[in-house]
């Protein structure tokens, strides 16, 4: 891949908080670049919480988490930043003039005047199996999300796992891959009912496999995955081709790379000034759950006013030479570049 | 009027900050009594651009002023605040438990555990004429604003100005005063152009008396208003019978009262503590506009954040036996009394 991008400010992590630095950095005209693991924008709420209600957003008696979402990616439009999503940011190398280099987990490379963690709880990562070899095939035939269906087209697909993530790319795949495979612990699903219910139906209609109270135990090949072995719980063994396994046992979060970037860590989160939200390494600012100081609240309000302070001062870094003036946007409306 | 309320929080200035801070109390079952000089709610957004456009409220790309005051008071519906409008808080004291009495203009007294300043620019007064007797006059007859449009029913009254209020208030008070003029000092009208067409034409019809090009010069009576000397550009005299005066020549923001409460002042406003947003004296909080601190931003978003943080700490003067847990809406919902 390798790809280079130059922005102004990169911003590791696309949730509410990140979202929003994008509008307060854009009235100063600062362009932004946000990173994420996650397939797609919205941090927690959009991958743990999308259709539940918040009560506490300033101005809303009540709106839905992805809602939210969606309205923060309308109101940073004008602003149009940059996306790269479904990549770790993994390393940070400050450059001989003070600038960063930001190195993503697929070798994305954004080169930044500031670096904005607003990285949540840290990077959501995969609940892995417990199966022994099972390193030794991630990237050759083992992954933990589905990036692009067509990777699958015509192999030999096992999936595993009982919530909706697994039953969904059951469905969608048994339309792609050449034979789909569904393994699950239990005999009941944890995800939507009728989804469920069309599984079952696939099952029946002899469109997919359904392997239930049954586990992963063994995985082999030779430079790429062959062969997947499941365990019942009446302990029979089932050996299964499998060009490729995908585990959705869910994600959970993790502190993950920004622990090992010198900065200074607090109860899993990143210490800050609450002056600028700024952390003790020049050039790099935390906002968001991320951080941490005292009287902080992990909620999605006191993201947003982190956010607006911080970009006041992260622009002496993109414009070293000019005097920031604040303005009401009211007054002044949205000016985009 | 003596009124006696007794309330957990009472917040001074009902703006968009003081307002949001009643739902952060009614999250952690604290009751709020909010107090405003002005006779409506808003603050800023209501009395200075209730029409107007914001960018910046995080979640709408576009809000109009007094549309996000509205869906302030729908927020905070479940939690019932009470409201004192129209009175101005004079007076903080201390009692012996520690608590506060706070006394308004109109000797409405508030009894509360808590003292949260959201009194933004401060106390919007009246700009008022230049008359040497004005001060014996007022509440005999003089008066800034229209609280109770009866008043005037069938009594003789001299408006000036050349503004919306000014015009609005003219043409409202054509049909219940006995005689209404208008005194302004120029030919044109500041005010919305359909308004001014109705006073002129009012004028044309004999409804109202309108003297344009003219000053308020002097006033007079004996325990109470009763004429009202007008000075013309050309220095011809006219003196009206008058039972009262409304000069509406528009509000400015003052610090007024505050200023005398033992608060550490900086900038004409409290310097507080970024932690919780207290203020030197203790059980005396201050958020929104009327605050400052290192990077502080007159943001509304700011405000929102800073009650949020405030409420966690009010907290133990109004439960001091119970710990606090902080809770997600989304989890727990908006719990009412
Ligand atoms: C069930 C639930 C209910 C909630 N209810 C409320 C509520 O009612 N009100 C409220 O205010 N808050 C609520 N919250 C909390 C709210 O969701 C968080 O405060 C908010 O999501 C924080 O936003 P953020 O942008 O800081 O971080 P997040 O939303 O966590 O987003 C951070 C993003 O950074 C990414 N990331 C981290 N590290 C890396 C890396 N190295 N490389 C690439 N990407 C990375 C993550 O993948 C993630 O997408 C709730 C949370 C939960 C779980
Ligand atoms: C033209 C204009 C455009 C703006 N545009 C934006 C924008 O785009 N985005 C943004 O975030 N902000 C904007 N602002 C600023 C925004 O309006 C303020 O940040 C906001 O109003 C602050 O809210 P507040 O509740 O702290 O104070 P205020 O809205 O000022 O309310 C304080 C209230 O306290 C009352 N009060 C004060 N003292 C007393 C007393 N002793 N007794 C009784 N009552 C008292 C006052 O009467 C007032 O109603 C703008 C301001 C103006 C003037």
């Amino acid at each position: 891949m390798n790809t280079q991008i130059s922005t102004d400010i990169c911003i590791i992590g696309a949730g509410p908080v990140g979202l929003f630095a994008v509008f307060e950095a854009g009235l100063l005209k600062m362009r932004c670049h946000l990173v994420d693991v996650l397939p797609q924008v919205g941090g927690q709420l959009s991958e743990i919480y999308p259709q539940k209600p918040i009560y506490d957003i300033p101005g809303y008696p009540e709106i839905k988490a992805q809602e939210l979402v969606d309205n923060l990616m309308e109101q940073i439009k004008p602003f149009d930043p940059g996306f790269t999503l479904g990549e770790r940011v993994e390393r940070l190398t400050k450059q001989e003039d003070g600038s960063y280099q930001v190195m993503t987990s697929d070798k994305t490379s954004i080169h930044c005047k500031v670096v904005v963690i607003a990285g949540g709880l840290g990077c959501f990562e995969p609940r892995k199996p417990d199966i022994e070899n099972l390193q030794l095939f991630e990237g050759k035939g083992v992954s933990y999300m589905v990036k692009d269906p067509e990777l699958y087209r015509d192999r030999k697909v096992v999936l595993a796992g009982g919530g909706d993530s697994a039953l969904d790319w059951t469905i969608f795949l048994a339309n792609i891959a050449q034979e789909v495979t569904l393994v699950h612990r239990g005999d009941t699903f944890r995800g939507a009912p009728d989804s469920a219910e069309k599984v079952f139906k696939l099952a029946e209609m002899g469109k997919i496999n359904l392997v239930l109270s049954a586990h992963l135990n063994k995985i082999n090949g030779d430079t790429h995955l062959e062969k997947v072995h499941l365990l019942s719980k009446t302990k029979e063994e089932k050996i299964l081709d499998a060009d490729y396994l995908i585990p959705l046992f869910g994600l959970s979060p993790k502190l993950g790379p920004i622990g090992e970037w010198g900065l200074n860590i607090e109860k899993s989160a990143i210490a800050v000034n609450t002056e600028d939200y700024s952390t003790n390494v020049e050039r790099i600012y935390a906002i968001g759950d991320i951080n941490t100081y005292p009287g902080k609240l992990k909620l999605i309000l006191s993201g947003f006013h982190e956010a607006a302070l911080m970009c006041q001062s992260a622009f002496k870094y993109v414009y070293p030479d000019q005097k920031l003036s604040f303005k009401y946007t009211t007054v002044y409306g949205v000016n985009t570049f």
